[in-house]
């Protein structure tokens, strides 16, 4: 510890207090799986009974999926310098098929273990690296293919499922577990996830579960259209060494608000050490884009690349954890001539690095002809590939064309061979189209690569809203989402405009969030509606903090019902700040209701009746209708 | 002009500067039509030209339809105390189908108009209300179904059309021409839209231009689903005099962000006062509920609504100018009970009343049965009907249920007897609906209501993100708009919590301007990527001036731009803050782009010579790529 200047310990050593504040009326929960060291993190949020004046009831408490890992337990003591706890390495080493290495078998990582410059910097407890024993395949994809269903695959069952048994055999939930029919487009999701689906689906490819043998601090979760909808948010961009502490914070803070997975898009000197400090901290599946580290390895010269500085950061990053790695093999000499009449050309960084090393060099991409061989490195250490989409489109005008849907094929070729090593592929999409227009991407995916999970950037719907891209582009994401993409990668207000500061992450993350929920309601993923349920009953009976409670974001929703009625006593009021209390809607409904079934209205007959007294019986009643508070 | 108080003068006289400052990089141009008082309010955009490392050259001006009236434009002085100009008088006139009465005929109005006490609210430069000559009937639909084009319709083909024949003959605009093929749902948009389409679409009632001959200062604008989408916003709510000035100010605003159409939700002591002083100043269509002004005639008690008190406020509010009603006219006793079941019961305001009123009197709802009374209070002003969703689900447990869509086909058969009175008639709708279920609300409504216009708030496609509701209505609004629906009516941030302030109001707008622009461009209206392209060419080329005065919130962009590179010179840094100078995919794009363009790559066999003095060329050529300003 004592290597570690003060103010760095300082500041690394705890979260700031807004990442950690538990969620109000909330409790975190872990539920047991088939042994007592497969326990998956959930949250249960409180819910106030029902007023008298609406039929006095309890409200069960809603179980809800919970991304925010560690952070938010209260009954958990975070240490930044230790990192979280370790969850896996039992499940690992049971499987007997890993050794652990003397240090760092790449190149690079042992020049960085070795500089004493370095030591201030440096997360203390490196865990020596994990690898697969010679001729052994530690991926999840191969032990599901094998029949084989792991410590992992139960509990990402599990955490799917967000107790769905349990609460169906609890009378209290009956009407909450209303739900309308999906319409699923093909994807085929059970009435419970159970953890042989997991496994089969996992074994068939339209599912991964990236969780890489260094990376022991994960939670597992899994990507696939026939499970929730998922969403990435991204990191990075600090090159100076005092920001690996902003860097950790930005990635407990996306835990928070619900990112799923998160990508380190770091750049700049000390990439490799703040990587190891998010990933020892990190409960989520970490992914990069090793050929960002690669180009800083080459002073940024593309054309100076080689296979042998990208195979040995691959090496490095996967000893060090990376879950996934966005790997632009697809982007092939004879598509990039096919950009030039667009009207963006290539915006995918690494899609524009690859394609400037094709033409200088005039051959194909080397991530194409050694694809085999990182199929190799890949298993053993189980990282999931993200084939990269270098060729995405920029703006609308580009949607769907030839380079594109080219590349599209490509990538579903390398998950021919990637499946033929048992490596765990997801394919990455875009991007900017035009709503008539995502369809299209979805059902390609699904036939070109084999239903491989799709993951893409939202995609925008519109390029006319600078400002405002994690709008247009959530559209788009609800959208595919309902059509099949398994995992949403968000987008923040300031997308092409600036570098996203807290509350844009904040506001990107939720509007995902959105999406993705709205994807999962369309879908009909069992159990999704039942926080809109609890919602929509808290909202009818004027229950305000279980309104905030239930929300995606209590903390917002509070503070504007605060601007307009701050007072404490108005977190009870029996109407809200739009109509006032003698002007409200759901009280009147709420008369209707009650006169409806006092007297057994539910049928027409009964109205059509017409009974004279019952009417003026109402209009002596409606005179005490108002009561305020 | 002595009678109102000094303070409010001041108040009231000017807007305040956030509303009125010009667009940046805008000019207001008017497009003249076959008479000199046609007079078509645009806005164009103009553009710097392209850099020499793009390609040197000029970028023409965007045109783009314009809502906010004469409020950003420099060379009007506006003056609310004078009201706006008025633009219709003359094409009133001159169809001889009205009188000026010599003051209002409504029982109300003439109450207010003889209480001195008000002199002090009032606006000061009321004209006397006109009305249709005995017999007569001014509807635009009634003059289209006689095969007369009017002023307001070739105004309004002239503006949906954005000057798009003109450009088409510019090769200046060819490539920023180029669209997607849209998917239209049945719609059938033409390749121009002319006076005479525009008349045949009114005719058919499949589209309606509001336009109250009582409210000359509008500039007139059609809704329907062969027209671009537009967005209605709210305004209201406030009930002290002194807010009139806040009330007019919030109706500009709103005009300025993108609003289409406004409805006037005032409730309190002077909405009659405060109605005037919108309708005068207003250039958008003005739409009310009515019946929330004749509740408060009432005091509030619904049971104590009567026909004659409804058909009071009703020509009142139409002698005032006001375009639209709302009329839940389909709120049918034999469909209140149907309510009963639901998790949140009846959430319009408007249709919580009339059940109340239905049930207290076990009578069928007055204004259904005094439709066609109303009908001829609706042509003697052309005033539309916005039939209006008592019923709709408030969340989406209760989407699409017996009560809506009972009530849905009522608002059919009312169409048809608005029809044959000529009274232009559009339909609202939902409201709270998972995505898997909207479309069949569109394909009802049109079956149902014989392709009405659809005029629907949102839909919310998930009631878990309070704080968020204009994004999760925001997504079911573009995908309704999408399938047909003609105006959407927008949310804000505060939606289910508290009052929208101005910040609010403008990010609502804007989340809605997306979700028409992108049901626009889905749809394939013409010329409607015309701005998109120019978004993506500018952000290609960096030309971040153009970017941020292409966008729908030219202020917002070029302050988030601001936080991260803040330097005037960075405006025209050819890289932005994401990736920095040295990393940046367009301009490795470009270069890629460059470098087929001049040896003839863009043939892929070209490339598969594979030449190796090409490679060494761009390997040279690479060492200058990156050109720091």
């Amino acid at each position: 510890m004592s290597a570690i200047p003060d103010d760095f310990i300082r500041k690394t050593a705890r979260l700031s207090a807004e990442v950690t504040r538990p969620f109000p009326g909330s409790r975190k929960i872990h539920v047991q799986g088939s042994r007592p060291d497969i326990r998956v993190p959930m949250r249960e949020i409180d819910q106030g009974p029902t007023q008298a004046s609406f039929g006095a009831e309890e409200n069960p408490p809603i179980v809800v999926y919970d991304t925010s890992g560690p952070f938010t337990d209260p009954a958990v003591e975070v240490d930044l310098l230790r990192g979280m706890p370790d969850l896996r390495s039992g499940w690992i080493e049971e499987r007997a098929d890993t050794a652990v290495l003397p240090g760092p078998s790449s190149e690079y990582g042992r020049q960085r273990r070795q500089d004493a410059s370095l030591d201030g910097l440096r997360f203390e407890h490196i865990r020596p690296p994990r690898r697969a024993l010679a001729g052994r395949n530690v991926t999840q994809m191969h032990y599901a293919r094998q029949g084989v269903i792991t410590p992992e695959m139960e509990f990402v069952a599990i955490r799917e499922n967000c107790r769905l048994q349990e609460l169906r055999a609890d009378p209290r939930y009956a009407r909450l577990l209303r739900q309308h029919p999906g319409q699923s487009f093909g994807a085929s999701i059970p009435d419970e996830i159970t953890p042989e689906f997991v496994r089969a689906e996992v074994a068939a490819g339209r599912a991964i579960i990236p969780a890489n043998v260094n990376h022991p601090e994960l939670e597992p979760m899994i990507i696939g259209r026939n499970f929730r909808v998922k969403i990435n948010t991204n990191i990075g961009n600090s090159a100076v060494s005092s920001s690996i502490a902003e860097e950790v914070e930005k990635m407990a803070w996306s835990a928070r608000w619900g990112g799923d997975t998160l990508m380190d898009l770091s750049t700049g000197k000390n990439i490799h050490e703040t990587r190891e400090w998010i990933l020892r901290n990190a409960p989520m599946p970490i992914g990069t884009v090793p050929i960002y580290q690669a180009l800083e390895k080459v002073d940024g010269k593309a054309e100076e690349l080689t296979w042998e500085i990208m195979r040995d950061t691959l090496i490095e990053q996967a000893e060090q954890g990376v879950d996934y790695f966005t790997i632009h093999a697809g982007v092939l000499l004879r598509y990039v001539p096919l950009t030039a009449d667009r009207v963006t050309g290539i915006v995918s960084r690494g899609g524009s690095i690859l394609a400037k090393w094709c033409l200088a060099h005039h051959e194909e991409n080397f991530l194409y002809t050694h694809f085999e061989e990182i199929c190799e490195i890949m298993k053993a250490y189980d990282v999931a590939f993200s084939l990269g989409d270098g060729l995405r489109p920029g703006s609308l005008a580009d949607a769907n064309d030839a380079a594109q849907f080219g590349e599209l094929e490509t990538l579903g070729e390398l998950t021919r061979v990637a499946w033929e090593h048992d490596v765990q592929v997801m394919i990455e999409g875009p991007g900017h189209v035009p709503m008539q227009m995502i369809r299209e991407n979805m059902e390609k995916e699904l036939a070109d690569c084999f239903e491989a999970p799709f993951y893409t950037l939202g995609p925008l719907v519109t390029d006319v809203a600078p400002g405002y891209d994690h709008i247009t582009s959530g559209i788009g994401a609800a959208q595919i989402g309902w059509y099949g993409t398994a995992m949403l990668c968000y987008v923040t207000p300031k997308e092409h405009l600036g570098l996203p500061n807290k509350e844009d992450v904040r506001e990107g993350i939720i509007t995902y969030k959105i999406a993705a929920q709205a994807a999962d309601l369309a879908k009909g993923f069992p159990g999704a509606q039942i926080r809109d349920n609890a919602m929509s009953k808290a909202r009818f009976e004027f229950r305000w903090e279980d309104q905030f409670n239930l929300g995606f974001d209590p903390e917002r929703a509070r503070e504007y019902h605060d601007e307009t009625m701050p007072h404490d006593s108005h977190k009870v009021a029996h109407f809200c700040s739009m109509c006032g209390p003698h002007f409200c809607s759901m009280k009147i409904t709420q008369d209707v209701r009650e006169y409806a079934r006092s007297r057994g209205l539910s049928e027409e007959q009964a109205l059509a009746e017409g009974m004279q007294e019952k009417s003026v019986e109402f209009v002596e009643k409606g005179a005490e209708i108002y009561k305020e508070i």
